[in-house]
């Protein structure tokens, strides 16, 4: 996996320093890695079996880039100025959902781009969005192409399709200091906007796992949510004005504190997924950046200690700008990624947990941990997690101080390149996630996690009556009134492409469904895309559709932007 | 003035107690009086002047409401089971703004509703609108009738008219305690709100100005703010969920923390003022009522240094739940309502200010006054209100301590009465409101003031040449970006309801005007209505009223609900 792409290499954009090459399908940049612990692989192992007998695990890629000849794209009018390179048209192809891995790395992409256009104003992007509408052509917004939800996937169409990737309207505009308002172009990825506002002494605190690689343009058509979230808010928090160049002409909404002028068109936009229009620049509400930034892990002695604390810390509004409570699963992974400490420190803390009445369950696991952050002076982060740790003491919870905290600092972007490492070795691992009111977290989780565990035996038309699938969960991005709910699964990888993706579906399918009817959200933080809309209708009804559709056809009335996103009811996640 | 409306003291709802009748022409209740003192009629008679000679103040109201009859409301289908009777007619044909106020006291208003119609369930609103689109009838959805921006106002029109009082859907439908989510009908005023709440312990701590008018309706449409929105959030943060009845359908958005399920539609219905459908319940976001609430007044040295002083405190995070400063004239106002105490202790006051180095300005003024409130358990109280004062202080402020908010809290629901009191004498006086980044603030202030004092004497046609207006200003609802701009301003009232109506439009014009010139919203918490749709344009472009219009003909195809809010450009300022 060491191919390069050399037209996605110039897509640093607003940054500075010359940013290393994309890796084709794959998370990440070329270089970095992140192998899984050999007690990682062994937990999976118990827990998922290891590769079938006669099912070799094939080493992904088989698909080879250096020989790699994209059939000719459809043609294009001449004024789109289009990029027809092949690697560049495959790196534009698809997100990074664990399908569209599976379907870089084995060469099984059913569509390309026909093309890929890098506008460098708005007047570019009008001019694109006006010659696509004449000619029939299709126009998916690139920012960081880290999609999870089919949100840049290429369908087979009839139409042709171009990615228009903004990596060129990028970089920092206008910085008004009095109010806190800095001003992006919406191809801004995560490092060049944080590297920018850092020369003044600014942050954005928008922090999301995909920080390194996704846009400010991105964040916003997806209603993204950083890691920090509790103290910094989500992306439709931190907007306070925007441009939005759809087909019809611009939307200007001025950079306001509040309005009480018509309904927010700015939430309109947030969560738009390239279907009203390609956002062009924003303004955002920044910070001075904090003194520190702290991070400490405790272990809680349950699922249910480990909530009632969550729910405690928030709704009394202790200062934190993080909480994630693992489930015990996840717990027990987060210790074979070193979040415990070395392996050889673990035996002395278990015997600290037993003092501490954690860690007593009968497959003797180590409760549930928490890690909470703070941002901020030095003084107020010290109040603030002081304050946090009586009541986490309070609710039964064991300190492991800050040692958990440095690990997950250290590694909180490196994460997604496990995936491609375990895919290496025959293990599929996906994400999804959700939100619910507390009241309905406890059930959110058991529903998904059934789902999930159950859905491969009952289903899966591949005779895999064996399979099993091995959840985790984590709640995050807690609210007063709720909670975002995390849940990371694995499950064997067939090594037939289709068939692996196939299984996938089937898994999503249970999860998505489970999910919905337990009335919590199609999605808090990664979007409908193409893999989530056919529920979307479960969760905003026929009128809420209807709203969407006019919305979409009031500012591209022929329907030239991302067609298959939001408001296609058809299931496409076998593309 | 003592005209009772027997139709509209039934509109208590939810409430448990006995709600005295609405004042027909006036704010609020029977029985209820706030008269102007001796010191603010001749603050206002310096600043404006007495009544002209050759113009008496005629006193209002010329109408009687003994002797009104209406004439017969247009024909209507049987099965939309109108109330005709002619006061409560009346009643419902104006919101609460100083030109209504004159149009109702004078008797010149050019139309009432055909009927009052009163649903009680969701099906009744379905019928009701299915039979108005059929029909042709148009519909006026009504809340507290507290728009004062022409919200509900009838207007001549070719088509029937009926006001649909919501008033029957009301009252807590459901709490969940432990995400802290109670969902009520959107006809429940404020009082029956809170009280429902307060039975449990717990508050939605939403208190605008007409908190004991208003409904959870009302302030859904106009995304209305509480005096306390720097502790609690806006209407727009508060709301986790709703129902809104449209003439397509039902749409229902489930009670979420937060969501990336596509725009958040929400946010559509919030400041959609009847356009899109009638909200027939919301879930709420609540909080465990806070031991206390406490308020401190503090002088600081000049508007610019107050300013400062506000950002600073937002910007820091200081957890307060209110924040109000008032420029120099008026700080004088409030002088004369007794927030400085009693008129012997004010020599007093302006030595130890003399020392404090505050109000040392050419015109021997107070300096501004800032209020500041916190609320939650006493302690974090405390600390909040000292760390807050220290920072006043730094910024040269001189703390009054807590007299001036045991007056505010005391009055913070009267104070519209006074307007009542003095039109009786002859001065008109009316709001505006806005909001803007802070470093656009200074700015707004004056040219809004200057706008409204250089009105009259330039464009009034009535011979008022030498006409002057009283303007005040002060900042609330801060946020970290920005922060609303509130005015108020007294001018001469002509006798003639037309001439009245006419001096105000001018004023109106001229500082709406002004305010958007300089890039301020339209509106940051009274909403747009008919007022202020001829400039909505200005602050959202041609492609955000092509948003709206969209959305409004998706859910109200036949244009059956309130036709002239939001989307109607036409200036009805004199209707």
């Amino acid at each position: 996996m060491d191919h390069r792409t050399g037209s996605t290499a110039s897509v640093a954009g607003g940054s500075r320093a010359p940013t290393p090459a994309r890796r084709l399908g794959g998370w990440g940049f070329e270089g970095t890695l992140f192998e899984p612990s050999a007690e990682l692989l062994a937990w999976l192992h118990e827990r998922i079996g290891s590769p079938p007998p006669g099912e070799p695990t094939v080493p992904f890629p088989s698909f080879d880039p250096a020989t790699f000849r994209a059939g000719p794209g459809r043609a294009l009018p001449d004024d789109l100025a289009p990029s027809t390179d092949a690697l560049d048209r495959l790196a534009h192809a698809r997100g990074q959902g664990i399908n569209d891995l599976l379907r870089v790395r084995s060469g099984t992409l059913p569509a390309l781009p026909d093309a890929v256009l890098r506008p460098e104003s708005a007047a570019e992007v009008e001019a694109i969005l006006h010659d696509a509408a004449r000619e029939g052509v299709r126009v998916i917004p690139w920012g960081g192409g880290t999609s999870v939800t089919g949100g840049v996937t290429v369908m087979p169409d009839e139409a042709p399709v171009v990615s228009l990737d903004l990596a060129r309207l990028s970089g920092l505009e206008a910085l008004d200091e009095i109010s806190g308002l800095a001003t992006f172009g919406a191809g801004t990825a995560g490092p060049a906007l944080e590297h920018a506002l850092a020369e003044h002494g600014w942050t954005l605190g928008h922090f999301p796992q995909s920080f390194e690689l996704s846009t400010l343009g991105g964040w916003i058509v997806t209603r993204a949510s950083g890691q920090e979230s509790l103290g910094y808010g989500s992306i439709q928090d931190l907007v306070a004005g925007l441009e939005l160049v759809a087909p019809t002409g611009r939307l200007e909404l001025p950079a306001l504190p509040a309005s009480a002028a018509g309904p927010d068109l700015r939430q309109l936009v947030l969560g738009s997924e390239g279907r009203l229009g390609i956002v062009r620049r924003a303004t955002l509400r920044v910070r001075r950046r904090p003194e520190t930034l702290r991070v400490t892990g405790t272990l809680m002695p349950s699922w249910d200690a480990g909530l009632a604390a969550a729910r405690t810390l928030v709704q009394q509004g202790v200062p934190l700008t993080l909480l994630r409570l693992s489930d015990e699963p996840e717990t027990e992974v987060a210790m074979t990624v070193g979040l415990g400490g070395a392996a050889w420190v673990r035996p002395l803390l278990r015997g600290y947990l037993r003092l501490r009445g954690v860690g007593r369950s009968p497959r003797g696991g180590w409760g549930c941990l928490m890690l909470i952050g703070a941002a901020g002076a030095e003084a107020a982060v010290s109040e603030a997690l002081d304050d946090a740790t009586a009541i986490l003491r309070r609710h039964g919870g064991a300190s492991l101080g800050e040692r958990p905290g440095h690990t997950w600092i250290k590694d909180r972007f490196r994460h997604p390149y496990l995936r491609d490492a375990l895919l290496d070795r025959g293990i599929a691992t996906d994400t999804l996630e959700t939100a619910a009111p507390w009241a309905r977290v406890p059930e959110v989780a058991t529903a998904v996690r059934r789902a999930l565990e159950d859905a491969l035996p009952a289903t899966l038309p591949d005779g895999a009556e064996d399979e099993r699938v091995a959840v985790l969960c984590h709640v995050s991005h807690p609210y007063r009134d709720g909670s975002s709910l995390y849940f990371t699964f694995f499950f064997r990888c067939p090594p037939d492409a289709d068939r692996a993706v196939a299984r996938w579906a089937t898994l999503k399918r249970a999860a998505t469904t489970a999910l919905v009817e337990a009335g919590a959200t199609l999605s808090h933080h990664h979007g409908v895309g193409s893999i989530h809309a056919p529920w979307l209708g479960r969760e905003v009804g026929a009128q809420g559709l209807r709203l969407l559709a006019a919305s979409a056809a009031a500012l591209d009335p022929d329907g030239v932007l991302n067609p298959h996103t939001l408001l296609d009811p058809t299931d496409r996640l076998e593309v």
